[in-house]
């Protein structure tokens, strides 16, 4: 399931309008195909299509699967009836279920009205077959019962598509049409995928790739070429289609490949409106405002403000909801296993060996903290080098932004939102400190009035010199046309909800070791007396101000504690 | 009246805490004090402190005083008894009415709870007379019947001042005295106002002003040093004293010529929260974000929103009342009579000689418009040259702002807001301008994908490349520990109400001449047929970029349509 993520994650930047759940034949894995469009819509912000079937599928299992789909915010069904239950030769009428795809249809656009778009099969390869106009009276039927747009099943011969598309067109269907494009990955799977589906190959076509049927890659690189020339075909032929479904088959290679060949990959900005992903529930859809606090804990911060009756959407203040969700309530753990990590982690005895592993995550030396389940982001690589320094000195960070004075919207680093705009950022820095080095540097801090602080220690003691009620935009765009967009925040009521968490974090870290051992004592020590303090240097224009106040040396020679004349 | 508020406007700027508004004995005036409360409040964003007497005010009155007073945002009366009406010798009291000023203060206590901060009158001149320990008496019964602080009668001696707090305090008064300080502005003022309020003159101040009595110029010089010295005296004794109390007597000279002896006049900062005045009445106080249409109209704004139930703050659309009133209701007249205007304007013959006026309004040279009853704004001489020039062409600019990359919020010119933050402005230009002429310049406009504009007709053909429903945040700023502060921005509806307004100030300029003259005709024939237009040039980091639409040499040598590199 997490690699199956991860590769969505990965291909959701080629730019796809919405990915597929398929829906397992049987009803196995329905509720597993509920968890991915929960997943996609809410997690990674995916828009979906969810494919329903009737097979096995009793109505009320049909009203649960469509109701579970409208709470993720999923828009898109794809109708089928489904092929025969593993095992089964004949497809049979489940009782209380659907005998028919139309039957399906009809169902969904009277429980849900508009809400959904609903795709139903085209068979382009019936065009060859007897039964033709049958098929053809019945895709009518499906259509006329409420249909957005069909979705062809793999074909091989372009010639025989346009023909059927046309043949469509004259049976007085007038929905978008989306052919279905089956990337050739290997010879295997593409002679499986073929021959289950009943697919005649062209000549042609066999005759290209078969000399090569025992080289793979060949296969690969002769077949994304096959593969994109029918799609370039398809889109040149006057016959209005304008879009491609891509059937992946949960593989990212073959598909890229063939986006590439296609220079169909699109560009950063498309799929970055915000600088963090977007939930795309429909409570959620709106939401354009997050505490900077759970920036590497995304779905942390979704499950602990689920509740929430609306989102913050232009102000942070507008819409908050006082009260976040309790850590024992949503089972905030780290994600390693205590085998993992101390794998990742070994056995911190000193707290110089924390300060190294913390260094080394900064540098790109280690894969994950409890705080970080993946590498830095990119745009905090600008500063890796001062990271990894304050960390040497004892600040534990364990999450940060750099400075942005204006950069474009499209930059390929700190850019996002629409074109024809700059996007800004105030720098941030949050660490665990001990108490002593802490008075040090505040002493340091309270002499630059750009900087603000909140500090706060497992117990609850709060310090600060920010006494303004409001949030802290720390990032923000200014557009063409637009008001000004600030998606991250510093807040003191999250903040605090945020330490709950941080410190458990900790905490659970410790509880790898075994019960008395030097590295669960030293950690459940930091824990228990160190101050987590975040940052903020208002000075966004001099992006080095921030380390200063640490006594770094920073790029500018001449670097005080209030950042610099400017 | 115009007068005084101006001077009220000027005064201002030395940051008063608020600002008295007497009460005329005998009511002859109350309602002129219930309107200046209103202007100063409202249209001027001036804090005010209220006086109110029982001469000849019955009860009924004085609720209406103070309901008044209340709905326009005023916290703080000045409770007297007064004194006796105009001809009459001996103070009586009004059927009906309050006797003392402590049945005032009663009153208004139970009346309007903690709503007004009260102030009474202390005579620090009594503890020279008899019947000091009685007036003490009747002092401690009014503070103990709610009073919040004290304000002085003015005194020429600090000695006996300083006496007299300590015998306030020891009479158990705590809450704050405010010292009244009568500056010396002539020879005979100093007198008159000495006598009229019995006050001594201690002989060594005499000594000093009297041989200058015929040079009101020396004895205002040596006036300001030995008021200066008096309040410094004040300050520096162990009392308590935090603030004094300026009896202007609606002057201006002797106030600022004191005030810069003391070194007191403020920081522009202090006086500037945001780029416009806000209003303080309590419906607009919290109030932070206006079209820029109305910038040079800031009465008539607040007169078209005044229903609004409740006014913008942080986003425009959050609160925005879908209405704006309509003209009629409201009276939006040119501020000038027609004799005025045909003097400032002359009797325009042609289309250039329109031209030409709006030319000179911009280098200074004619000190108001139909659209501005003042000066440009100092910002915008930054780019009076370019405005010059575009009228010379022919596009008739009534509004406008250049572009501002992070000023500091500190800039004598651009700054508003906290200290410690960077303000920011897109440039704005405002302009009637004839349809063939629009034609060529939407042509050269629309190349440009950082320009938006909307132009429209008297009739309501609307033109425009932007098709965001939401605002355009033209004016906005950063600032520590703060959100971003958005306090001007462009919005569609809002221009439609403003254009309304624009054409209608055109056309009774037109009516100011005969029916039938050539100066009627040209200006109606301006307002039948022109388009208004407004464009926001949204790349905010190339200040000249806008004016390269025009096709005017910008300052930047190769300065092109898009606003060149950067």
């Amino acid at each position: 399931m997490q690699n199956l993520l991860d590769r969505i994650e990965r291909m959701r930047e080629f730019g796809p309008e919405f990915i597929d759940i398929t829906w397992n034949a049987g009803g196995r894995t329905s509720e597993l195909t509920s968890e991915l469009v929960r997943c996609c819509q809410r997690d990674l912000g995916i828009e979906t299509c969810m494919h329903l079937t009737c097979t096995n599928m009793p109505a009320e299992k049909v009203d649960i699967a469509l109701k579970e789909a409208k709470q993720w915010g999923c828009r898109n069904v794809l109708a089928l009836r489904g092929d025969p239950p593993f095992g089964q030769e004949q497809w049979t009428k489940t009782e209380g279920g659907f005998e028919h795809g139309i039957d399906l249809v009809k169902h969904i656009r009277e429980d849900h009205g508009d809400y959904f778009d609903i795709a139903v099969a085209g068979f382009p390869e019936a065009q060859n077959r007897p039964d033709r106009d049958i098929e053809m009276k019945y895709l009518k039927e499906k259509v006329d019962a409420g249909v957005n747009f069909i979705f062809t099943q793999m074909f091989w011969d372009v010639d025989l598509f346009i023909t059927w598309v046309k043949a469509v067109r004259a049976a007085g269907i007038t929905i978008p049409i989306v052919p279905g494009i089956m990337p050739i990955q290997t010879w295997n799977g593409f002679q499986r995928a073929t021959s289950l589906a009943k697919i005649t190959i062209p000549d042609s076509l066999l005759a290209k790739l078969e000399p090569y049927k025992n080289d793979d890659e060949k296969v690969r690189e002769i077949g994304t070429q096959i593969v994109a020339d029918m799609c370039r075909k398809i889109l040149a032929a006057d016959i209005g289609i304008r879009g491609l479904h891509f059937y992946t088959m949960n593989l990212e290679r073959g598909t890229r490949m063939l986006l590439e060949a296609l220079n169909f990959v699109p560009h950063i900005e498309v799929v970055r409106p915000l600088p963090w992903r977007q939930a795309l529930t429909p409570t959620r859809r709106g939401e354009n405002i997050r505490p900077i606090f759970w920036a590497n804990r995304v779905k942390s911060y979704i499950h602990r403000t689920e509740n929430w009756d609306e989102y913050p959407n232009g102000r942070f203040g507008d819409s908050r909801s006082p009260a976040y969700g309790e850590l024992d309530g949503y089972g905030i753990w780290i994600k390693q296993t205590p085998e993992e990590g101390r794998k990742i982690w070994g056995e911190p005895k000193t707290f110089d060996d924390v300060c190294k592993l913390f260094s080394k995550f900064c540098n790109g030396e280690l894969k994950s903290l409890p705080w970080s389940d993946t590498a830095p982001a990119s745009e905090t690589t600008v500063i890796s080098t001062e990271l990894a320094r304050l960390n040497e000195l004892g600040y534990l960070t364990i999450n940060s932004q750099p400075a942005v004075n204006g950069a474009k919207s499209t930059d390929p680093v700190h850019g996002w939102g629409p074109r024809n705009g700059y996007v800004y950022q105030k720098a941030y820095l949050e660490f665990f400190v001990d108490k002593k080095k802490f008075e040090e540097l505040v002493l340091r801090i309270e002499r630059d009035p750009m900087i603000t602080y909140y500090a706060i220690d497992k117990h609850g003691n709060l310090r600060t010199n920010n006494h303004s009620d409001g949030p802290n935009a720390v990032t923000w765009g200014v557009f063409a046309g637009k008001e000004i967009i600030q998606p991250t925040i510093v807040e003191a009521v999250s903040f605090l909800a945020w330490k709950d968490e941080a410190f458990e974090l900790g905490m659970q870290w410790s509880r790898i070791y075994e019960p008395g051992s030097v590295s669960r004592k030293l950690l459940e020590s930091i824990m228990e007396t160190f101050y987590l303090v975040n940052i903020v240097h208002n000075d966004f224009q001099d992006p080095q101000a921030v380390f200063a106040a640490f006594g770094l040396e920073t790029k500018k020679a001449n670097g005080t504690a209030n950042g610099g004349a400017h």
